[in-house]
């Protein structure tokens, strides 16, 4: 015998589909919208059908917009000498945040990983190559900041995109960087990695 | 400048009222419906509106079901000398998948809180007491098991509920018992806390 309705456990299953939501949590979320008096079920669920059918991707750089171009591309306070790639759109919340970025993003939607079948062909680097000749169109020179997370798929990422650019012919207008990697504030010395500790290291600057 | 669309900026509003779920989490879900091909968000959302078209309470349990009195108090298996009072839904498929029960339930809604402003008004005491009075009419005995946690609100809950039956007229036809309380399979002695232990000692039974 069914303990809940149908519908009830059809909306655990699509929860329970969420990144970091178990089969407990789902059940206690469920539970959550029965409980509530708000109607909370039917305005996430408006919330959503309205996202779905709003959010599409700038046609730029890829980030999520409901316009054809982002706010951000299309703002002429932001300077296009510097173009930050980054994995998804949540980093460039994580940038924007921070307020300590005035260029343009690229949105690569995903990290290559041969270890999940995600190989280049699955992410956006022949969009980004078009879109770094536009950019060279606009202007002589250009900063490519390499912002992915420094793990084995950023590694493997940050060199392909390293290539690509070595491989343009206006190589030479374009200077890559990326993010320096060093122990976090309020890091413990003692209890740092290794890997850690020799970014640390090599990367150390004059006081 | 807003770095999300605003539909974006909705579905995380929406998901961070969710139990257990912060800003972080929240962006990090909208951001999986974003990246999903197979429209999660819109499946998600037809669930939700159904649940919340469909559910309704039992008219005799409270428990959710989607017909007017749900497929346990419907059944003519389950033995309507028992009644196990919980708190929430979520109690009763608890003890529906341990599968030890064979009785009807009733679901309060809640357990007395004074500390959260919930009196014994704000749930469904009136209710029990008449399917109490329903049950009786049926047969001659009747067993409440109070299936509460082991909590204050537990034991305020426990007690009003033990008052309410000892102020029926029928009250010596009903035996009111409640869950044992004791060590859990797989704890150790030596961290149980003191009023465990105080409670396994004092229900401690013939070896």
């Amino acid at each position: 015998m069914a303990v809940l309705p149908l519908s009830v456990e059809k909306v655990i299953e699509e929860l329970g589909k969420l990144p970091g939501v178990g089969p407990k949590s789902a059940a206690r979320m469920a539970y959550h919208f029965l409980r509530s008096t708000r109607k909370d079920a039917t305005r996430l669920a408006n919330v959503l059908l309205e996202m779905d059918s709003k959010v599409i991707s700038c046609g730029k750089c890829f980030n999520v917009s409901d316009t054809p171009t982002c706010s951000i591309c299309d703002s002429p306070l932001r300077d296009p000498k510097t173009l930050c790639v980054v994995e998804d759109p949540l980093d460039v919340v994580a940038f924007e945040n921070a307020g300590i970025y005035k260029g343009v993003y690229f949105v690569l939607g995903g990290l290559i990983s041969p270890a999940d079948g995600i190989g280049a062909d699955e992410l956006r680097f022949k969009e980004l190559k078009a879109r770094i000749t536009e950019l060279l169109d606009q202007d002589s020179s250009l900063e490519i900041i390499i912002a992915v997370n420094p793990s084995l798929e950023g590694e493997a990422t940050a060199s392909y995109v390293k290539d690509l650019v070595a491989n343009l012919p206006e190589h030479d207008m374009v200077t890559v960087t990326r993010l320096a990697m060093g122990l976090p504030t309020g890091a413990d010395l003692e209890y740092a990695d290794q890997l850690t500790l020799k970014r640390s290291f090599e990367g150390r600057s004059m006081l």
